[in-house]
């Protein structure tokens, strides 16, 4: 049985942050006809927000330490300025958005990260997501889901949304054919080993394994790359990393970026 | 015919920004059977965080002036870190919450206020409500509006949240019968010639006429009366003040509060 596709598209990088980056990936995203949702973080604004406020952001290994005071900062940022921005472009567009954190519709619960050697606060890891809202709405709809879960006890947590997006691809897998879109300021996964800015156009599970005995895969792409296939063996259909202005032309032609399946 | 009650409730007053009346309130609106949406603002927070900014709040005769950083600040402030954490606390306590701007699903489009005398900077006049979209969640969901709205062209404004659930009070009157509740922190509308705290029970526009005259209204409360039999002319069943904490006991004997009708 052909299952009906949908597009989860997960906005990164400097994409959020800049203006003029974020109209064409908006403009971009609406051009994929059916159903859609919309992913994103945006962590260098919640940075310019803490710091305007006298608070220093606290970063271990690349991930954030989000503290009481942090929280607040980035549920204001996250949730309100970026995803309630995005909305509104959106609506401008004839998008019929909705902006959402995983509290709403109880989307998704996580539990705060356990300490162990580090304490990250009030972060959280994902622990069920619940699409039955979102079928609902979805033939209509178009969710913006921002990096923000909840412990389903009152509590919000700060959640990576990268893997917010690879969470609702999985749990979306049992009834749509997804596609999991990761759209960033690069072209997609570029190849070490030639110059200029070749990538891949195609990875699969033995492209991948060779390429990491011969060091093709630039540095910090692998563990994408891991998690991408991890995607992929829970039944997400497609993972691809691409130009957030490439989006639109994906399944045609002309699209350019790296489609891992 | 009869048609189905519709509870649309506004938090104001202290009650968003103090922990344990927000949680009470919450309990209380929890009690209303059937569909139901709240609405809330949030100033003083939005006071604090600018502060905390570094910027001075500026409000020329009781209304807030927004520009442009403001106007980030309270967007922050009402749709990501009050709006969500309301939802979080109406998940905990098993209500399907789902938070919004005017913006989300295009429920609210507003035109930014004329500049007269006075510039009101990033201010919202409500143009339209559209209640398609919450008609298919109110079944089963319960909608958390926040006082932001949109213009459909990109921009988001800031609109007074009594004026807000006014608005939507008189577009769900089409469909159900509209109980517009306003909670804050007293205990009703106050009589001035009685000694205590005593309330009017009920008012009606003859009440309201003969107390004009005699002096009956303490200050201030003209103008919401006024706004209030307004609603009722449009369709609004009835337009109730009560405490926050008396929000549950409404339609039963020991409810305390004024309704106006």
């Amino acid at each position: 049985m052909t299952r009906e596709k949908l597009f989860i598209i997960k906005l990164g990088g400097q994409v959020i942050n800049d203006e003029a980056l974020l109209n064409e990936a908006l403009t971009q995203f609406r051009k994929l006809s059916g159903p859609k949702i919309l992913v994103h973080g945006g962590g260098r604004k919640a940075d310019e927000v803490l710091l305007a406020m006298g608070i220093k952001p606290q970063m271990i290994g690349g991930r954030r330490v989000t503290d009481e005071k942090c929280l607040e900062v980035v549920i204001m940022v996250y949730a309100g300025l970026l995803n309630k921005s995005i909305v509104a472009k959106l609506q401008q567009k004839g998008t019929d958005a909705l902006g959402m954190t995983g509290a709403d519709l109880n989307l998704i619960e996580a539990v705060k990260r356990p300490v162990k050697d580090i304490d990250f606060g009030f972060a959280g890891d994902i622990k069920k997501v619940n699409i039955q809202s979102l079928l609902m709405l979805l033939p209509s709809k178009v969710p913006v889901i921002c990096s923000i879960t909840h412990d389903n006890n009152g509590q919000l947590l700060n959640t990576n949304a990268d893997t917010i997006a690879a969470s609702l691809a999985v749990a979306f897998s049992g009834v749509f054919e997804v596609h999991l879109i990761y759209g960033f300021d690069k072209k997609g996964v570029l190849k070490t080993l030639v110059n200029g800015d070749e990538i891949f156009e195609n990875i699969n599970e033995e492209i991948f394994r060779e390429g990491k005995l011969s060091g093709a895969f630039i540095e910090g792409i692998i563990p994408k790359l891991e998690n991408a296939f991890d995607s992929l063996h829970k039944g997400v259909h497609s993972v691809v990393i691409c130009h957030s202005q490439s989006i639109g032309n994906y399944g045609k032609t002309l699209f350019e970026g790296t489609v891992i399946r």
